[in-house]
């Protein structure tokens, strides 16, 4: 076991299998997160299962968000690894430190999902939570340029331009996020309309070269 | 990450990581119903271990619904990638959000497990659930209709009779499962029983050209 | 959604995803395994924490017993699809209802570690269990059987004598399975023990040609 | 089921399947240590929920030396599996056994997230976890052995030295972990602190040949 490592040198394109595992850890990190949410048990005298199931809405809204955030950082490793085409030591290590950063979103979700409807809690919760997105952003970060830095782990056929592009964007994206950080200790509804805000803005269909057609 | 998004022209094939994704969360999704059935403890005296366990039908029930019905949602995912052979930005998005109806059936599952034996509560608990069927139909639809739109995202080899089959078969099954949101406020056992049947009827080696052998 | 499945004629094995979702509910389910183990809280005065660690003997052998047979499954169903190389509709619902079986063998392994060590629990905690993989016997028979039956979904290259082999071997399975779940009834421990062997012995290097190296 | 297992001969490389269970088992040990860190409820009067999350560090630091762990063996899976080229029953078998320990892992770092802060506990609780990992690096020296052992299993393109120096970092390794087992007798914080240490020593860019790039 550790330290054990050691790499052979091959020829193939060994990205397949550190995509499989991380597909996995976000599969598994995104489908958790409905546990988050908790049946309503024992119902008082006189409350209905609708009233009660509706009470929740906080667990739906804090699920919503992280579930298409987390959704779209698996997007964006999908991405990430149409242009990076091999790996080394410190990228896998890097790839398992942003795997640890996208798992821990579980459990600021479940606090804001306990605390979102609770005015002494609720800044607390949100900070935590953007906070978290915070680091996320800084580990992607990390990994892209690691891996773009001298076209280190890059495959030949991207060019030039695209890279910066995506650079670009991954600064814009940490910029976001460190001002949804900054807004949720003025106004946690604020900050965590940001969120939402980023996650749609994203999810429709983009307008500039880069997010082209497959 | 978000709003970091990227994509590269590729000639290749790339739904094998959608694919691969979505197999994490169905196969997650679907393993983690077991844990809506709590092991009987602290049993009251001259109450035996059989008894307890024969007590937990419900339980038993709502998994087995929810099993067939999550599977099947499966192997119909399993099948529309045979048509579909590349993606884009907007098809990446609106699997997400499926997945994020699929993973979500988890919840009203729990709910009706707890509350099918109880009179109060029954109507709410079936209702939830096939109100959760339909919003998965309908996110079913617009993936279907957004990859089969002018043939946008579809496979050369299929031909557009085959399309037309599946749009129809989309369309009656959500046809169906409006009918079985619908039957849950007359009466919730009627409700459990259509989504039961609609299962099972798919269960059954088919009859007509469209399910053909592999 | 369903009944919305529709198979479109390919000549490409598609045995691929099958496996791949196959894998990740079989994984999803061996894991969770660890979590029928509580951590122990509130340690009553003057009991050290080795000691409440030790009491957990019943949940780790309960851990152990369903491991190695949820692993075992799962080399099964990976030799399995080395002569299975193609798949249809009905084998996709033999599988499904396969994954619930083992999915489920959860929640039985549970219950064993809570009743295990109680005299008045024991037997039904082991009939449910072996009960359990008796009818996971008969799925993984009945989805055999559909697969091999006029050779319907086998490799060209797989044998005659193979397939009786394996026949075979589900048939004495099958067997030993209700062998164990009778002496549930008479002996618990000799019910358990039962279990453990089958899987021991099967974990030993095989003797005859139907073992053989890759 | 079990004992029905066959292999058949193919010339093909059948480790993908191995590696992809392997991946799948990993990936979802990882993923849920976050729920070793339970969520705080009912706050007493006057304590803010942000002295609460603070208080939970012994939680994210028993996440944060489990998570690297488990990542750095799964990366040394990943590599292992770079010059292991097929398999056979006996290899699949002692990857069952590794996986049992990994999975394992979950249930020491939770009692350690309990009892790091109780001075009573944290001794055994620290032995627990560097026990498992002892018997967890004896589970990988045991796989590598028998895949090694004549070159049973391994690929052509690997060389004689570095299968040397693979089973030397193995003893190396295993030698660590009995250093910081014994450690935790004597001193629970050094005994967690070399677990840490080792972790971080091997995230670090490795100096020699053994660790080449890609």
């Amino acid at each position: 076991m550790l330290p054990n490592t050691y790499e052979v040198t091959t020829t193939e394109n060994r990205t397949a299998r550190l995509e499989a595992f991380s597909d996995g850890v976000i599969a598994i990190a995104i489908t958790l997160l409905v546990f988050g949410i908790a049946a309503p048990r024992d119902l008082p005298e006189g409350k209905t299962l609708y009233a009660a199931l509706l009470e929740l809405w906080p667990s739906y809204f804090a699920y919503l968000i992280s579930f298409l955030t987390i959704g779209i950082m698996w997007i964006n490793h999908h991405n990430l690894f149409k242009v990076i085409n091999h790996t080394d030591h410190v990228l896998l290590v890097l790839n398992v430190l942003l795997m640890m950063m996208i798992t821990f979103v579980n459990f600021p979700t479940a606090v804001l999902g306990a605390y979102i409807a609770d005015p002494e809690g609720q800044q607390a919760a949100v900070v935590f939570l953007n906070g978290t997105y915070v680091v996320t952003a800084l580990a992607y970060n990390l990994l892209w340029r690691y891996a773009s830095g001298g076209r280190r782990l890059i495959d030949d056929s991207a060019d030039d331009a695209t890279l910066r592009a995506i650079t670009k964007s991954y600064n814009f994206g940490l910029f976001l996020y460190l001002v949804s950080f900054g807004a949720a200790f003025l106004s946690p509804v604020v900050g965590l309309l940001m969120n939402l805000g980023i996650a749609v803005s994203f999810a429709l269909p983009a307008r500039n070269d880069l997010y082209g057609g497959d």
